[in-house]
């Protein structure tokens, strides 16, 4: 049994692990904390709770958490994070970050992107990027984990079979994606307003969003040299899930030999509880995932294209679920605890 | 012809007067203003407007609005029309406003629900409450119209019948109302972001909205005595329109006689452009009237009980149709212009 | 541990108990069938079960059913279920029938509101009406469960405390209820398809719904005499959820006695688990019983009248959850099993 | 005055075709009909069209229609309208066919996407493909149009500047395309229904549908020589609209010169009243378009790529809007007319 403290619990995300934690089968919540000023019952905040906590949930109170945690998850705002994280890995506990604070290695990326110097440099190389598929070993001793953006993780996962073993042309990889406005947050924007969403479909920040440099920065690793994804994110009218639909051109080398994709894609996850790769024909759509911690998987050959549609659950795979799926694995849980 | 002006035209209804306005037969749009502080073409305030005018939305200058309107419309909040309302009827200039600050004749009762001592008190005698089907001579000579709130406009309509005949129990109205998210406005609250409202739905205000007294006051001139309603509106995960279900008992006199409720409701309002009766056993949806200033209504004979079922849409025949419907009367043009 | 099966499991209430039991700490699923003609991988009908379970869904064959279950759990439409329950009960099984088939107990109104003769109506009286917060001791002993109508739930279990104590005109109930698209079922019906139901809200079988029957039976019971109930059902435009409206007047007895009807409703309820009661000026929305098996109800005083709001997930509370709730009483399981 | 027949009426185009007609200045309705069995006044098959018209929805009679009506508009699934149309040619009428039966030049093509031989391949030839922006001046004198598709309608508009003045790779074409639901048509089928759509989003027929030979067709007429498009639509959750999302490579030309593409866009629709090109910076969003006949398009320029965004109502602009602004041209009246 271990003991977790939820910093930032009022958010979307907050919301979710408290949901996934109360009912996981090794954990006990003992901390429930966000930036508001007061102490609250949890299940005032959020009713749905009702009868089935009483935590309360306070201000952020550092060596109280200490106190009561052995790990903690930061589920923060941007820039907000990093304030925190120093304190708590002192004080020996594992942290897994679910904002952007410790994904991004170069920080002048990190700087251009989210508008900010860091402000504890310090900490960012020994984080470990929380995608358990490809660095569960690493996640296991980690003491930091930069827990993976929503749609960072349905096209790493989309496309890492591929980039993995050279089958692609690695400038020609363009990620069309769509994601629910929970991806946004509990953000106050007149564009999250109902009468705007509902109804209503377009595109958001072309060319300029801040996933584009973390997915590069991991594709780049897996290929061994550097990629450049053309990413496109777009606004679905609905809660949750993101289906990313992925156009690559072929490499030489995929041209030469005949292959099932299906087949590699299948082999690739073998193992994996959580990656579900569709038979011919099929492919994903947000229903199947919503809701649950796993990301789906087409791959579709077309000739000197590759299609690969992916699809996951922004606020579990994407976030909340896969920062539990983290922890099962520091841990030593079986990885599905709590998550199935 | 005639010019109009919009002042607060950036709220839902501003918007919808625009795109009425502009396709009117009899109506020139010569001024669009707004509380914000610049000008700016209004196609680049709502893009939906490109190709179809260059018209500016300027801060509200009275005197400009004066100098170029024939008839104005104020699209404000309410409690601030009160403040420019007497600006406009000195200069001479007819005004239809949106707002409630004109609907409640009771200052006492405005009071009370729109927690605010009334700044114009002098000019509320003379509006004209502007529901053509109610109203319809009063209005043709009106020099400010109080045009009728979205929620009362379809429980007035939906009763009126009953109430004037004296086929109900007045102490017997129960309205329950369910309402698309644009009747609240554009407004920047939690409770209508996109990720809270969509699946979901709930009453609200139960028991204490603000027109309730406005139903009140318009059903006690028809019925020629105190009426009670008990009213309870409800958030639909929808953009548009309005569906109100009213139960009601039958007064004494209507136990007694046998009539086809339907028949009676056709004779009310056979000349009404915009009020449809549904036959025996059809009722309405707001598919129907969504996008249109039609008032739906099905009434069905349940024993000693009537269930009366209305619909509109809210922002048309709940706001900027009827609006348009009143200027159509006081010019004089056909009802319907612009409106079908 | 109980081996149970499940009857009818492509329709949604089906889907669901697959949802729930595959999850279930002491139930295992030994059998899902269908009556449509082949078998087949039951995570190829629903791909969101893939990687949860390798089970076929097969022709129903009560043979092989009796043989594997113990529990026989019946999502099938009405009419077809009282096909199959004696072949199970004379086997010996324990069977919950979600069906209306054994709800009614006045075989005429069952034939009027049905339309068709019963064909099992011998076992209609040892039924016992599963709603777990009235029968909890019955259910406990009973060899056949018909589960309750999720209308009829959240209407019995917000009138109950009323009704028991005869605080409430008996003749003057007023149900106004919302529910989603899955109430109906995985029909395949113009009236159900996405572009006719989105952005669209209206009432249905105004005064001839077949759920009013079963209300009145048990509200009747419950009074120790006839109640009479006014039900409009209306359909909302989302997948899960009803929320009801409830109007009624006080009783003598209630008029005459100051009391909080929350206290009193707290009171009743005050061992359920599932059964949460709205602090005054709180009220209940459909995203906190939506993916729950809880009740949440709100009573509001209103003078004479008595408004009381009840909210459910129309396919846990009030369809498979509840069923589940049953099964674990029948079993002596925790309550809560499985529901949490 | 011109009066028109719509043979089809009961589907979504159809009906959205008598909306549009209802109330253009130039057209008078003289026959609604469709292949149901029976005469049924329009209002009573659509509510809504109570109290605006008075016409009969009659079983499909080619006589009468060629007696009543000077153009004749068929909004017919594909393979039917191909039975009707040599008959109302062969009486002097000017047809609009909604169908894609006339669309494809190459029935080697037709017979392969919509699996049946072609009944009327004589008039294949003479059939004008009814995009006004790119074939005005022979829609002014044909005699019967094959109106485009919706697909087809948003993407050859963003990509004709392009592909005319040689500026992409024509191999290189990738299409994104997010449709709303009646872009299938009132079809009942399970994938269709509300509990499906609502909260769901997913490719379908990808590399595969019919629309996709459609495109190539006219972008290769356009070019001069053959295109390849890699085509992937996708369903919304959403009643109308499509946005398309596309990726191409900047062809050796256009990698050489420096350009604005906004300008070059601008300058190609400079005289077109329903197309409209985004500024700098901002994106189409379908709300701007639904219920419009208006095309928008955004054009951003990537470096070594450039991205398009093109939205349009797929009912208006996609359909029913653009057979209208056909008739428009054909008769000489304002392309707008009826359309703003």
């Amino acid at each position: 049994m271990v003991n977790v403290g939820i910093v930032g619990a009022t958010g979307y995300t907050g919301e979710e692990l408290i949901d996934i934690l109360l009912n996981h089968p090794n954990a006990r919540v003992t901390s429930i904390s966000s930036r508001s000023g007061t102490s609250q019952k949890i299940s005032e905040i959020f009713p749905k709770f009702t009868n089935r906590t009483d935590l309360t949930c306070d201000p952020i109170n550092v060596k109280e958490i200490n106190k009561s945690c052995d790990i903690v998850f930061l589920a923060l705002p941007h820039t907000v994070s990093m304030d925190l994280v120093p304190n708590f890995l002192k004080a020996g506990k594992k942290v897994i970050d679910l904002s952007a604070d410790y994904r991004i290695k170069n920080l002048k990326t990190y700087e251009k992107y989210y508008q900010l110097k860091h402000k504890d440099a310090e900490n960012v190389p020994m984080a470990v990027y929380g995608l358990p598929e490809i660095y569960r070993l690493k996640i296991r001793d980690a003491r930091l984990i930069a827990n993976p953006g929503c749609y960072p993780t349905v096209a790493i996962l989309s496309l890492a079979p591929l980039v993995a073993f050279g089958l692609v042309d690695l400038d020609s990889l363009i990620i069309d994606a769509k994601s629910g406005v929970t991806g946004a947050g509990r953000k106050l924007a007149e564009g999250f307003l109902f009468s705007e969403v509902n109804d209503d479909f377009k595109a958001y920040k072309v060319g300029t969003h801040q996933h584009a440099p973390e997915i590069d920065q991991e594709l780049s690793k897996l290929a061994g040299k550097k990629t450049k994804v053309t990413f496109v994110p777009h606004l679905l009218p609905l809660n949750r899930g993101i289906l990313a639909t992925i156009y690559v051109n072929k490499s030489q080398a995929a041209l030469r030999k005949k292959q099932s994709l299906i087949e590699l894609y299948k082999k690739f996850y073998k193992k994996e509880p959580f990656v579900r790769i569709k038979e011919e024909g099929n492919f994903p759509r947000l229903k199947d995932v919503a809701g649950t911690n796993f990301c789906d998987i087409a791959v579709h050959d077309s000739g000197d294209k590759i299609i690969v549609i992916g699809a996951i659950d922004n606020l579990l795979k994407g976030a909340s679920g896969q920062a539990v799926q983290n922890m099962n694995i520091i841990c030593g849980y079986p990885e599905t605890a709590g998550l199935l």
